[in-house]
């Protein structure tokens, strides 16, 4: 019943070119993944999360200045506004068991409301207002962790990267090297991928010139769902209740009971996920180092078994999962901690939407009810 | 560069079906606007917005008894959570130049934080929070406007339809009959509009399996751009710029400087777009009943200026502006307003899209630099 349309697109947008973009490239087939031209790879290896957000910004690396003065801002805007943690106290008070996700994409909205930016909308203000997200971010996530647990909210320091900065303020203690690195590490692994659910929303939002703290508080929203960030706290729920059994008779039953395993599959890669190539190491390592090798070994036999059944790989959540729970981090948490990553591809397509920008308004195939239907008052129903 | 997308679509989606729907039928050709198969005409001249909002959430129109039923819920629920009230009272102090739209953003965020079926997605449950989000985002805009002004919030009435209430609760009296079927009118004609920007947005954050609060704080937020929801604001404030000048002459400067007037032309409609027509109408009773005369003329000549000049029609932002001014509404009201009324299609689309759901990821063209640029340590850039 479609009238002007005349574009036929698969569902769910499947494999359709939205718009073109310089920040994310990903080849599915061939596994890789690009940040304006950096191989994922170099930059996990090579590079840190302060740098990886300055490339997604402006394009480019930055130069040990440029790179010094983004750090100086990101430690400034570290010390989020009294009103947001007062605002994570008080939905504490009022709902102790509410979802972190609800309660950061509301908090992360109330920041717009006072942004001291506000009604600027000048690239040099949204970049202003990306660092402060990406940092107050960062800063509310740690907070609400220690809210929740009856605990004080911790300072930012101000010597250490928004990693390091990140495991300070969650657990009160300065954390290793080795900590830090990692955590680092799953930052930049994090940071963008091209036009996923919840970077769409952002853009969706900002194609109608809508504000920036309105785009990602969009972003957080679509995060939240199971089938996008919400997957990573999924596996470890999975892992958790695995326990000591034998990790393959389990996930037999659920592929019996139809139970879509969570971790593997991909939208876009039809070979390994090169951010799991990573995130299998780190796991690997860092389960050793806290003595929990069997979630490891668990982990790597559900990923062996899934692979020969079902020819799925694993995709970004499913290591990540056990990496993050041998850092000691709450399961509940890791969907935020995506969000405080992913933060900075976010804003960098909101930038890339505002300065070339379309309405992103698609139509639907109507097919309802004939129209016109003949109005029936209600008393003749 | 791309490598494994075929569908090639023009910028922001134009023309590109996204799904099959069954809400909201629009031939932009004919003029035609269709609810669930009832041609917007006839519901805009006999129904009631609780009555279409049944339509949109069900699918048909409601019995009588189903009527009154809803009718009920939507009272009860009009009296929002304490806690929400309180919050639109401390963003006002901290914040006493927000944005409406920012502050309704936020709420309407912190209402999902604490929403009694918060974790529960079945489609009951999603129904009552629809009903819910409907009823109290009327509230709480009534709400935000008298706090910012220094007054208090009114309590719902219990016998008014949710058009009186929001007036009473706005006002602080109860409203003509006519003032209330003029407004009932005006939630009608903006309840839904298809796969419009900020819909799609809902659609996009809820095919992620995220809950229905993420979903329409989204929507707010993507409605709240000047593009979309925004643009009825931007006419009424030009229409007070022109004040006791000439129309023409005012507007004619206006595109010597290639500043777009607002509340001319859409993506969709190729001719008048029939919200319009009523809208039209409203705007030259309303006007005339307040002494408001003027207002309506001059809309009315830019109308015939911009229709001969530009080929462009009014859309439904343009008369709804001087509709809404005649009823003495605060100008930056009317987007929130528009909230109200497009939560009632929003919720609907949400609702629809968790019944057959697939992840919404399109894929970006990639126009970045060559992949893989060579890393260089920052000590030698």
């Amino acid at each position: 019943m479609s009238t002007t349309t005349n574009v036929s697109a698969g569902r769910g947008l499947e494999d359709v070119v939205a718009s073109p973009s310089s920040i994310c490239f990903i080849d599915g087939n061939k596994g890789i993944l690009a940040y304006r031209g950096y191989d994922i790879h170099d930059l996990a290896e090579r590079s840190t999360f302060e740098e990886t957000a300055y490339l997604l910004w402006f394009g480019r690396l930055p130069t040990a200045a440029e790179l010094q003065s983004l750090r100086q801002d990101l430690r400034q805007a570290s010390s989020a506004p009294a009103s947001a943690l007062e605002l994570l106290a008080r939905f504490h008070a009022a709902s102790p068991e509410a979802l972190p996700m609800d309660t950061l994409r509301s908090v992360v909205s109330a920041l717009g409301v006072q942004d001291p930016d506000a009604r600027d909308m000048s690239r040099e203000a949204n970049v202003r207002k990306s660092v402060r997200l990406l940092a107050q971010t960062a800063t509310l996530v740690a907070a609400l962790d220690r809210i929740r647990k009856g605990k004080t909210p911790v300072a930012p320091a101000t010597d250490l990267s928004l990693a390091g900065n990140f495991l300070y303020m969650l657990n009160g203690t300065r954390p290793s090297a080795t900590a830090e690195r990692a955590f680092d590490i799953a930052l930049i692994l994090h940071a963008d991928h091209e036009f996923n659910a919840s970077t769409f929303a952002a853009r969706v939002i900002a194609a109608t010139l809508s504000d920036i703290h309105s785009a990602v508080t969009g972003a957080i929203g679509a995060l939240k769902g199971p089938l996008h960030g919400g997957a990573n706290e999924a596996v470890i729920n999975l892992l958790l209740k695995v326990g000591d059994n034998d990790p393959i008779v389990y996930i037999k039953d659920l592929i019996a009971k139809k139970v879509k395993i969570p971790g593997f599959g991909h939208r876009v890669y039809h070979t390994e996920d090169p951010r799991a190539t990573h995130l299998r190491q780190m796991s690997r390592e860092l389960c050793q180092a806290a003595g929990m090798n069997k979630l490891y070994e668990h982990s790597s036999q559900i990923e062996a078994y899934i692979k020969s059944e079902k020819k799925l790989n694993p995709n970004v959540d499913f290591y990540s999962a056990s990496a993050y729970y041998a850092m000691g981090i709450s399961p509940d948490l890791y969907t935020p901690i995506f969000a405080v990553s992913r933060m900075s591809g976010w804003t960098a397509h909101v930038l890339e939407q505002y300065a070339d920008n379309r309405l992103i308004r698609p139509r639907a195939d109507y097919i309802g009810p004939q129209v016109p239907q003949k109005y029936v008052a209600v008393d003749q129903r």
